[in-house]
């Protein structure tokens, strides 16, 4: 499947930018290993095989076309996105086939992110480069998404939407929690995403209070409450939400007024999240109204995290945070309150910032 | 779920091997960074959450009792198969943390994975101790399985080949690559399998001399070849399978030659594998196979690799290979002959090399 030319430019754009900031930090050119990264800015490959096996490396230059580095089993993928002349397949020896590459093209000094590079590439690269750490300098180019990320973000958590309304259908007591994320990886997947997003949670009754909750042999009872917190990939681009049912009768008066204060903490987040906004406010505009309720203490993490070709990226909604809200970042909000003792609940919308404020996608 | 006294004790004698190398270098401590390293000594979460979203280091001591280093999330998964004492939670300041709780016990210098650790973990660590490159311990250790990693392998590449023989009634005319894959997914998970090992590759006619395929919109007619390539984890452990099938009528006798000749040159490798023989050698019987048949320039790849809890690991059957070798490896043997013009044949078998040679999972 080659590109369309409006894709071709989309990455482009994105490398046009990156290479903006190169120019401003005097970098000739940068290594982007990470694999998220390199997709974002390429479209080549957005996973690698392993985590201990890179399928390829992109080098972005500041002035000049940008090279592909990849394996053999990877050229024809490479053709399909990269001009013949700037995709270079390297053996075992992959150091020095960047080496003479990047030596033809006389850039001898290269920027990498030092998160994304382990020692031993470090060591392997400084026999033939003057290094230069940059850190999350593409981080910084995905914090904002651009229109066609923010219509993909839109699509993957659509079909989140539509997967958990069929859920108050399709929960029902005598169910376990392994056996319903794995009905929900199905529906996922028959709806035709890639995969999850991240291993579906399904936590029933005292379960939906474990901070790491790894779907069980527990069953959903008459009348229990059931929290399930899923997402999925689709053409990429990563969903993520949470609901918290109540399989049963009448829900119990603690689950109704547990579920209420949710609600109110999220919407009271989402009023302050606008563009300028400090994002140590929006979770503290959540605190607050677990606070005003005495409840305070169950309310155990962060409000939340960006989300785009990664589950979890920039920006962290952390009560410790400084930085400013920007249109176009796209993040989940996702207060929760927990008890060990009876169970818990998290309600989780995934937002876009706009010009004035923010709107759940 | 606890670990029962038989899975702690298994965890235990590894780390002792583990120690012992580590007295042997003159090595007092190990910093275990790799997901599956961690969990091969300790038990602890084989996958991080991310590739780069660590779920927690283990440090090994030669002597005195190990630390289990994690966030909060994990406080309880930890606590199931560590005590208390040598349990340490770390917030954001994790190297700070793991540097106090080294202090305390008299650990000053560390060793260290350079493949496993960032640039900037190295950074932040080397503020603290100091630290000695130590490469590939622990995957020493992995390279020969101990007795109940055999029986896990054989379970799962068990699964695998249940799979593959019922594929041999499920795979019919009009099936696309696509649908075939899913369906594949959907037998193993439902069989108990955690996930699959790698995405599944399933490649109809031309396709199957693909390199890299990725299972597509290409249709399985009426006498089609199809080359199926998937795998599975169960309870951990990965299995990988290759089988080619004809679907249709007769079989063409170009298939009926390929096959002949692949399966011809497997078990030619398989006759050499046995504990002392140069691994270079048991490629090298595949290809004088295909030599004598005129056809060696199909045979693009490598001969196998070990297989455990990656799907990849050492050792490699590459034809530069000196290593010897040993009983308990467990590696695949998946020659193939490809043709871009016509299609592509490969037969892979997981074997388990023995004392006196090596016999199939």
């Amino acid at each position: 499947m080659d590109l369309s030319a409006a894709e071709r430019t989309l990455f482009e754009n994105r490398r046009e930018r990156l290479k903006a900031l190169l120019v401003s930090q005097g970098l000739p050119a940068l290594l982007v290993s990470h694999p998220a990264n390199r997709f974002y800015l390429s479209g080549f490959e957005l996973h690698d095989s392993q985590c201990n096996e890179s399928v390829g490396w992109l080098v972005v230059l500041a002035k000049g076309p940008d090279l592909l580095f990849t394996d053999a089993r990877f050229t024809d993928a490479g053709l399909r996105l990269w001009s013949k002349d700037d995709l270079c397949i390297y053996g075992s020896g992959k150091h020095a086939v960047l080496a003479e590459e990047l030596k033809k093209r006389g850039v001898a000094s290269l920027g990498f992110d030092p998160k994304a590079v382990s020692v031993f590439d470090h060591e392997k690269l400084r026999e033939h480069f003057e290094l230069a750490p940059a850190e999350g300098l593409v981080e910084r180019l995905r914090l904002v998404k651009d229109a066609a990320e923010v219509e993909l973000l839109r699509s993957s958590c659509g079909l989140n939407h539509r997967i958990m309304r069929a859920l108050t259908e399709e929960l029902k007591p005598g169910m376990s929690e392994i056996e319903t994320a794995w009905m929900i990886e199905r529906m996922f997947r028959e709806a035709g995403a890639e995969g999850l997003s991240f291993p579906t949670i399904v936590g029933v009754d005292k379960n939906a209070a474990l901070p790491h909750a790894i779907p069980g042999e527990t069953k959903i009872e008459r009348d229990s409450l059931v929290l399930v917190d899923a997402g999925c990939r689709l053409n990429g681009y990563c969903s993520d939400q949470t609901r918290t049912f109540w399989i049963g009768r009448e829900p119990s008066d603690r689950f109704h007024e547990t579920k209420r204060l949710v609600i109110a903490a999220q919407k009271a987040a989402m009023e302050v999240i606008k563009p300028g906004a400090r994002m140590a406010e929006a979770y503290l505009a959540a605190l607050r109204v677990f606070e005003d309720a005495g409840v305070a203490r169950q309310f155990t993490h962060s409000l939340g995290h960006g989300i785009g070709l990664e589950t979890h990226e920039g920006p962290s909604l952390s009560p410790r945070s400084e930085a400013l809200f920007q249109p176009g970042m796209v993040l989940t909000v996702e207060p929760g309150l927990y008890d060990a003792a009876w169970g818990g609940v998290r309600w989780e919308y995934m937002v876009v910032v706009t010009d004035e404020g923010c709107k759940a996608l």
